[in-house]
């Protein structure tokens, strides 16, 4: 292997831009597609590392953000990095900061410079800048890190307020206005100089590859401006940010079947932070190969239960007396060790650590079987028995939700 | 095996009343000195069934209380019983849940028929009669069930007094007022009546092996005649009760040497609630077989570790660059795991599942490794190699903790 990452695709589906392949990077390596399940602060919530692989999952993402602040990515490196930290031998991907800095902080100022946050911790005042970001990721030694970027929300100009009222994001989406176009234009220009000060200051090129990330909203001609000019860097992978920040499953998909192509073939395609599982199924088919998303353990730890025919909610009375699994034929620890929806609605309404431990390693897994099956899938050009095996695939998200009787909450 | 229990001494020890033996009940056997881990509402806390396995524990504790009130032990026995529901193929004992209906219900009256308090759940009207302690525990389907008896505290007439103030009950404790004597005296003989009444109303004696249960305070009058009472009953096993209520380890000790001897000696001894490890090795040499105690895992839920050399707390500054594991030559998860004093404080700094689940793993692993070191004790009468390997059981209880500097608790 020549620098950190060798990327290998094994075979390409003739019927899409889909792609089965194989990343090595120095901790070892994952298939692609891949699902990278999120262990924020160096776990994966309340899962041993060698319950995190049992669920099929081959590389982590971790917070530098979460990370930098507590307990210190400076004491994290005196440790051996973040792979010793936390025990787990196989590739790690950090997320540059930037994000959280932006979208955490009580305030944030964004500037040429960087970002200058009050940390989530104390209160103090945290400047999160290219450099900075490169040093804090080189500090906690994953196999994969990412460019410090400026990622604006979908729409409005500001992130929150955008949170706070997704059914106005939800109108406006698609019709980008005048001064969110400069917003976004604005952020592309400085993604692209904050990338080549990343560039520049990352100081272990052959142990770490650096991906750049495409910025652009979903604007065509912004998302094209953004890949030229981030592409420019020859980098071992790139990635598509600024998605899933509020707009619509269908301006989603857009926006990652125009902006896939754009990056280079052969190099590892990343979709930040998506998704559902027909948006992983939508992105993999315009030829993206990672993931990374909150999904599977977020759910898990609230009693929302993933299945190949929808989402359930394990709190839900009509369980109560339920002996089966959570899903007939799933191999989880939780399916496969035979706990039933009655014991597991019980874990929950008893407030006991079991029942998140056991719904997040079985969420995990769907998503994990979910690639399996897409990479056969791809070999195969098989897309039809891909979407009789997965009836959610043909769910619009918001409905890939079972029917849900009076929640039972009795003592929580 | 006639009957549902069998119980064979291999060893026992020439210098003292220790035994090494082993208890076969329907789903299967385990080694004694034995430890049961608690898994009061059908869950060691965080743990999964094969993660509890490979601490070293063959037998567990399951409340009956907390089981019968949600989800109820009919609920339980529709779906097969306790095992079934948790998973949890070994052998299981359940308590009688008289313990808890008196100590966590806001009001409970004590009566000749039973108790009856108000439910912690919903604040219903609940009542426990050694008839209705039969049918919860028949329900569940553990391989060993408790009698119904009368717990008094150690001194005060109410333990909810008592527990407040532990200044005025160790400053009494082996003083037995007038009052308090009657108490006694009145509990022996009910739990006598009750026990008769157990009997009668146990109906899978051939499933189920019903333990009785001694009472009588710290007074050797009162133990025997509750020992004379309760043995009058050919059960196969006895357990010493109202023990670990609040009284000095001083007279827990006495308490136990001066009951041990009085229960059948081709019997298993339980002792209920107990406890640190010197407690457990004091039982033992008077003849003590089983031990249940929630101190493992409570303890690793809020960051304290148990080593053989006395308690830590994960969370002190001290360890924030701790690289070396919580007891080296441990063989547990955490330890064995590589898992660092300082990655282990920073989960818990940071609220982290993961932190309660490793120390609750050492913890529990401690105490089968103490019960393994204990067996070999007995079978080789080595007992200062026992003391020479487990320093802390030469440190009085109160001072078995390390140096604790200033705990530092920034953001929890």
């Amino acid at each position: 292997m020549s620098g950190p990452l060798h990327f290998e695709i094994s075979q390409t589906s003739p019927s899409c831009q889909a792609r089965v392949g194989r990343v090595t990077v120095p901790h070892g390596s994952f298939d692609t597609p891949a699902f990278m399940p999120v262990g924020t602060r160096g776990s994966v919530k309340g899962l041993l590392p060698d319950q995190v692989a049992a669920t099929g999952s081959q590389i982590l993402l971790n917070n530098a953000y979460h990370l930098m602040l507590r307990p210190g990515h400076e004491l994290i490196a005196s440790l051996g990095g973040v792979h010793a930290f936390m025990q787990w031998d196989g590739p790690i991907l950090t997320d540059s900061g930037g994000y959280q800095a932006w979208s955490l902080a009580d305030m944030s100022l964004l500037g040429e410079d960087g970002i200058v946050f009050k940390s989530i911790i104390d209160g103090s005042r945290v400047e999160l800048t290219p450099e900075r970001s490169m040093e804090v990721q080189n500090s906690l030694g994953a196999d994969i890190i990412m460019a410090f970027d400026d990622c604006p929300p979908s729409v409005d100009a500001s992130s929150r307020v955008r949170d706070q009222r997704p059914e106005l994001a939800a109108a406006h989406d698609g019709q980008i206005g005048e001064d969110h176009h400069q917003r976004l234009v604005g952020a592309i220009d400085r993604t692209a100089r904050w990338l080549e000060r990343c560039v520049a200051s990352h100081a272990r090129r052959d142990e770490q590859a650096l991906f750049g990330i495409v910025q652009g909203g979903p604007s065509e001609p912004l998302r094209r401006r953004s890949a030229e000019q981030v592409t420019a860097f020859d980098l071992p992978g790139y990635a598509i940010g600024g998605v899933a920040v509020g707009e619509s499953t269908e301006v989603l998909h857009a926006t990652v079947r125009m902006t896939a192509p754009m990056l280079p073939v052969d190099r590892p395609r990343y979709l930040m932070g998506v998704g559902y599982e027909r948006d992983l199924v939508a992105a993999v088919r315009a030829g993206v190969d990672m993931f990374d998303c909150v999904l599977p353990t977020r759910n898990g730890r609230s009693g929302g239960i993933f299945t190949t025919t929808g989402r359930l909610q394990i709190r839900n009375a009509r369980f109560r007396e339920d002996q089966s699994v959570l899903e007939l034929g799933c191999d989880c620890q939780a399916c496969g060790g035979g706990f039933s929806r009655a014991y597991l609605r019980h874990l929950f309404v008893s407030g006991e650590m079991l029942g998140p431990i056991l719904l997040s390693l079985h969420n995990i897994r769907h998503f994990q079987r979910l690639m399996v099956d897409i990479r056969r899938a791809i070999r195969d050009d098989a897309w039809s028995s891909l979407a009789r095996a997965w009836p959610v695939l043909g769910i619009p998200v918001a409905d890939a939700i079972g029917p849900v009787d009076s929640p039972d909450l009795t003592g929580l």
